[in-house]
């Protein structure tokens, strides 16, 4: 990935060559301003001068500043009504124009303008975190919101992503990122990042976009082993024997975590482990199951919600949670588990379920201990996607389905409340 | 560059696995669903399909395809009419999603889902360039070549482009298109190329996108001189001594060309100069003047619709040749010379006249021989756009204003017809 | 490649910064003063004076620069002898370091001196190309050839090669090298280049140094095909089917040469073949045949020799070359023919010989447009090599066997006289 | 770094392809087979055997190992008398072949042998490494040492070495051994290592050989800061301002180190300094001083043997450590003090001396807590380094010279012993 980073830095070393004093207009004046300029000439100038004083201003500065891209900037209705009548009365490809422009918000081409100043994506990317924010107090503010998603769904499409191994030969600059960015099994230090790297039966891979070489937008751990592993503090033992690679059959993710929260909502994590998939399968012929080893993060929650006991037999217990997999649903007869929903939709399937698989206390507290694998299998992720898309059907192994159907809860055990 | 290939040749090696059997739908059954594929588990592989379609399909099979988006994939007025007269009611979050949702064609949306498969974008330019071709005959095309531009100019905003060297050391992939799209003084051969590329007093600078890592988007060549030269055949010498770079004063832009047809009207070719500029001051510090060495184009064409004969004498035909860059004018009253309106649109100004400047045939038939400097000038580029953009005036040295005073032409001599 | 070259440009980016006036001692005395200095201060100030002084001179200046190595650089055997002397009595370290030191010529601790300005390691081999041209008249310099030889044996050592595959992807710089260096079947134009190194059934590896990132110090061109091919005419045929990779199961060495003849006689030729087969096997399993395509370049100097006139029969030619290959030898019981000694030393085994093979002019001018297939075993050229090595015994397949037997050559075609 | 490491590390990919059984001779046999080999065929896969076989054998094997190339594989006098005294009498080419050989012990050739296999080289450091301890108990071992070193310090050329930047940015491999290798002011963890590395105002660099390529060599430490530091606690503080880049004038070298203890007496130390001063000074023009801040590691020791008591005022204290610096000598006339020898003889000048500069406990047992600026002046190293060299002599601001001259020693304070 360093390398990745060698390269695009120029997109960073093309450092605004700043010539003249500082324009200290405000913010929106400067908006205005900058979609008025014509060319790129004094554009970057001005483009420059918004996006540092956007990262200087204070938060009520930030706010205002969302406000004027949501009224100020927004689509006029009035206008595009005429547009669009026009354009009703005589397709043309000048009304077609009038129309195209008129429906687009301003805000929109202020962004692509603020754009081509170095390292104006990541600022942008910030800016969106920041409107995130916000928008808890000002729920009106999501039609900017709206604005900024296209943006980012386009810009950081999937054909614009890059897979980069993470290793211990990464630059120190980016581990320090995965350290910190690991949402599901913390890294605790230096030396814990190391055994996760290191050794010759773990992987890492992550999603880059070459206009932020240094930042990952999506990673996944992997763990090479003979079978299938059954509990996660097997996989993160710090005293355990690594499997010498021409002995592994077995491709585990364990833990894949979301970097950037200023693009939320723009997909590209359902692509990773396919690809991570693909790429491991043409380095290493001898993987033949890919599998996760995953949390059941709402399954107490739901017992809870269902009134039910988490029960303290092992077998039982196995049988609630592959119940809760393929029975527990919320709105839209969804799986109720969100990481369920997230590989159902994938295309891999329930594979198996593990009791004391996760003695973390937040294991503990969420999944009573319980842990999943969904299985990844490209000849059939297709078909197990349509299924599930379509029409709702979990695909599971025969095994948690004999689990599921054992896992006896009352009548009463319907889905009280919805959970997003 | 070649870095940057290796390094996102990856972007390509994530070749399509492809499992099953093709899909003989016919291509505008498989962008249908496409449009309806959810996730990207099917889409990746309509997608490549339709791509692949595309490709084999002959010229009339891409006309109707081209038709198919501009029908059937268009804004639909009506439903866009609904929803802006529910947003007109009341601004909420989803009446927003709901018009914007309305008010963008599908054809983006399915332009954005082809180019998740490895390769689309250059695919994708390449449509375009098709359909430029069926433009000429379909005018009404133009409407989906509005939202073809659109998106890329989101795709190659300035912000995502790299500047990167051209040399000898240049991987010979690239050079062979440099010699291809060459589109102001020929390259006739590998040798001509390296002369003027290796030696110490050359450059070559183009511009790249990410996912076209072998792909030049546009490039400069520069000539570094002591004093600003006279004529491109001095330039172009075969036998010529090379001065040392630490005695040059002066960087010459004498070609400009564009690569990708495809990507017409996508500005990004007035970042180009500019940013060598920058890169070339920064590493040459002894550079005083950055000056282009530019034909004049339509110089012939304007005088013989003015009715006037070239001079044979050299000294009228530098005045005439200045007069017709400061004077000559077409619609909107922009300068008659497109190269005059591309650098001076940019900030240059005009800075010197040359007579005999250019004797090849090409340039004996459209410029008369003559060629200009513009002149860049970092301090003033801003000011003088301003200028040109908001005043159509025209900055130029004063020796040639004086030039273009002594240019008599019969009062007839006013402009005819509009040239684009 | 570049990549390679750009990496350890830093090498060369080192650039002496000269501080003070030039050197205008004579190089003898300049070497003097190298050989005394201490430290790298003023070292690498008088090495750079060295090797600019050596360049810039006269061939009657190089010519002194070698006689001075040869004779006041030399080993100096009273000192030797005493020494000698004193460590036979006794075996100390000191008595070791004082032989060690004695038993070294001056000259050698002179290079390693002159080698530590950047670019120098080139210089010394373009030094020792000049020193082969003395040799010629001046045999007795072939005593500092020794110590060049000597030195680069161990700077050239196989561990500090590398292997790198050449393509259209490589630097132009590289590639007029192999344009340059090709030494067996002449590459005539950069179409010609492109040809034998752009579709996917071609292949070009090469040996560096990091020290020279710019020039490939060996090359072997590499044919994939399905089926052991007959004749060079095919492979190189401007219009051929390209056959796809997944169809071929031979590669064919067609082609290899040297590059530096300032590296002469320093053996790492070898290796090539060997390490190619080995990355080709891993990247492409269906490979499952090695053979070079060869001339025979003494056949027809050898039948003069053996006053056998060339058959006009095909079957006859076959036959004869055959035992040409089996049976013609010279000093030493070894193969006439070098090329035969360089593979069957190797590991080679001889592995079938086609005739109207090489219809180019020097082709039947030496061969007789015969051309033979050395096919490479992994599995057996330890065991080829040993017996060729300690037996003079020539592997050959059956087919070769009983051509050989069949060609009857008069008991008077004993070798004459030998050939280098 | 890590671009090189990747590079280069095709280096290492090279694996040996093994295709047979093992070869359980020991490993002196397996030595004379090596040196019995021809070609690299059988070779590579002895000499591979060899280095697997010394890297499992236990101490005792390590040591017969040497002792046996120590013993059997010396130059043999008797035969180098003979050739020498044959070369006397004829300086034949013949005979010169014939003396260098004789003069070559068969270690050096076997070591070159060794060499060709992948990664090698890494493992020869190692093994001299393990030689170095073996001479403490064996000093008659010291011969074989003093042709590990002279291959080496051929190998190890000036001309060989690549000069890198280390950033955090650079690869957590090569990171984690700069923790590990850092000599003079300990890493304490990845946190501090960053304070070391990612703030504009700091740098460091390391010398790599391409064989090694993860392996930093030797590497310096620098703090770009305003003015001369006089303490290395306001260097290293945790919480200290850190100075833009636009504002420093100096660069302070505050800590060097070897890494390869294997490599011990081959010199590439002295070329670091002056090669980042050259690096430095290009990269940024404003940097006017290059000093250390350098440790007095034998200060205390020099002053118990000269029974002086360290004195307790700051001001004597300072002058005693100046006569110290200036005056202290052991034996051949040379600075007591190991650093200061280092620097002086790399051309630097005593600049100044500080006390309380190292507070650390190390610093106040060995030190008193003085710590002392070498000035490096690219314009006077030469000059400098000739003085000390040929006359001993020291130089020394005046400031430095009036508090040697104030610090008064008794008549009595005579070095008593020599210190290495």
């Amino acid at each position: 990935m360093s390398l990745l980073a060698d390269l695009l830095s120029t997109l960073f070393d093309r450092r605004y060559v700043f010539m003249g004093k500082r324009d200290e207009r405000p913010l929106t004046e400067l908006c205005n301003a900058l979609m008025s300029s014509q060319g790129d000439v004094s554009g970057a100038a001005i483009a420059h001068e918004i996006l540092d004083g956007y990262a200087t201003t204070d938060t009520e500065g930030k706010r205002a500043f969302f406000e004027f891209l949501n009224s100020e900037m927004d689509i006029d209705p009035d206008q595009l009504e005429n547009v669009v009548s026009s354009y009703k009365t005589e397709r043309t490809e000048a009304n077609y124009r009038k129309l195209v422009e008129a429906a687009e918000p301003k805000r929109q081409e202020l962004a692509r303008r603020l754009n081509q100043v170095p390292g104006a994506t990541h600022q942008l990317v910030h800016m969106r975190k920041d409107l995130l924010g916000f928008m808890k107090d000002k729920p009106n503010l999501a039609r900017t919101d709206v604005d900024f998603r296209h943006l980012f769904n386009s810009w950081f499409n999937r054909g614009f992503l890059v897979l980069r191994p993470i290793s211990w030969d990464s630059p120190a600059q980016i581990l320090e990122k995965i350290i910190a960015y690991e949402a599901v099994h913390a890294i605790d230090s230096w030396d814990d990042l190391r055994r996760r790297l290191q050794p010759e039966d773990r992987r890492c891979f992550a999603f880059f976009h070459p206009s932020l070489p240094d930042e990952p937008l999506i990673f996944v751990e992997v763990a090479l082993t003979k079978g299938v592993p059954s509990s996660i503090q097997g996989v993160l033992a710090e005293e355990r024997d690594i499997v010498p690679v021409d002995e592994v059959d077995t491709a585990v993710f364990y833990s894949i975590s979301n970097c950037q929260s200023g693009l939320a909502g723009v997909s590209f994590g359902n692509s990773l482990i396919k690809q991570v998939v693909q790429d491991l399968s043409r380095e290493l012929s001898q993987l033949k199951t890919f599998v996760t080893l995953s949390p059941l993060p709402t399954f107490c929650k739901w017992a809870k919600e269902q009134e039910i006991d988490i029960p303290q037999d092992d077998a039982a217990l196995k049988e609630l949670a592959a119940y809760y997999l393929l029975e527990g649903k919320r709105r839209g007869d969804m799986p109720y588990d969100p990481v369920a929903r997230f590989h159902l939709y994938n295309g891999a399937l329930v594979h198996d379920v593990h009791v004391g698989a996760d003695t973390s206390e937040n294991g503990k507290k969420q999944s009573a201990g319980v842990m999943v694998n969904y299985l990844y299998d490209l000849q059939k992720i297709s078909q197990n996607h349509e299924v599930f898309a379509n029409k709702k059907e979990i695909v599971a192994s025969k095994r948690v389905q004999a689990l599921a159907k054992a896992g006896v809860v009352p009548a009463s055990s319907q889905p009280k409340s919805d959970v997003a």
